[in-house]
């Protein structure tokens, strides 16, 4: 069984840390500004993008050697018509550049925290999608995921972040402008 | 009734074709090479992106206030490891440019043929996100899609192209690399 940290304890977070925690997992929520608490072997960083620096700068050396989940959605919330990150990058990528010592996943973030807690997309069972460079960091996050009830897809390189956040942007602006529920979004169909 | 002619005999021309039909418009399936039909109110570009500009070459002039479809995914299939427009574009945001008289849409890019075919993906009804910065173009283009049995939902500015483009590119290398079928993909839950 994995020791899970999860670091933030909002929606995503305690959604994230039931998912892991239904599997047997020992799982740890921690609050963003908690420095003390000691960390697992599997790190989610369940926080806003604007916090991820702070993170780093307080828990870098911690985090080596580390699997390290960046849920990061990017938006430009002033705009709301853009992320904030480089066009060609991804807040994933500029996470693992941060964190070189670290094991960097990208995932969760194209999920909303109620279809992680119910289990469910309208009537599909939801699918979190898993994307970095180290294979066995995305087996063990895909093991905590399945164990948990929903299934997981290996979505290839880090590099695929920039399109999961491009994705995860997309449903956010659909679920703003109430074109779908923030209970719903896109289901994957194997 | 419309008239909507799609430039493209593929899978994906055949498809949307198929689905413009069914709501009882005049649907005219032109070769790519075909520079001598005449064009209808809505014209969907069902090739793929290399030969948009190719179109845009022979047929620029008569594409001028019409309703123009764009459903390319601009991938770089050397590499296959990221699109080949502009980071910060999109291959509909090119052809906006290039045809400044035209109202540009970005739609179909995110359904592969099977489920534009069958009508659905999964057990879910097949959803079409449309971008574009005509407001009543996406209306036209929604009802047609409705009217052929599906569901559509206007995803935004001809911008979220973007997203929509950093979708279909997901899609298809998950279907490359078997994670789904090409039946399968992102379905929409409301």
């Amino acid at each position: 069984m994995a020791h899970i940290s999860i670091i933030g304890t909002g929606n995503m977070g305690q959604a994230i840390a039931a998912v892991a925690g239904r599997g047997g997992h020992t799982v740890t929520l921690i609050g963003k500004d908690d420095a003390d608490a000691r960390l697992g072997d599997v790190v989610v960083l369940a926080v806003p993008y604007p916090a991820l620096a702070d993170i780093v700068a307080s828990r870098g050396a911690e985090l080596a050697g580390r699997i390290v989940v960046d849920i990061t959605n990017p938006v430009d919330f002033a705009t709301f018509d853009s992320l904030t990150v480089a066009a060609d990058g991804s807040a994933a990528a500029e996470l693992a550049a941060a964190l070189p010592e670290s094991r960097v996943l990208k995932a969760f973030n194209t999920n909303f925290a109620g279809t992680l807690a119910a289990g469910t997309v309208g009537a599909l069972t939801t699918t979190v999608l898993i994307a970095g460079d180290d294979a066995d960091a995305k087996t063990t996050l895909a093991g905590i995921v399945a164990a948990g009830g929903l299934k997981a897809i290996d979505a290839g390189s880090l590099r695929r972040a920039r399109e999961l956040e491009a994705l995860g942007f997309l449903q956010i602006t659909l679920a703003a402008g109430e074109k779908i529920s923030w209970t719903g979004g896109f289901g994957v169909i194997a």
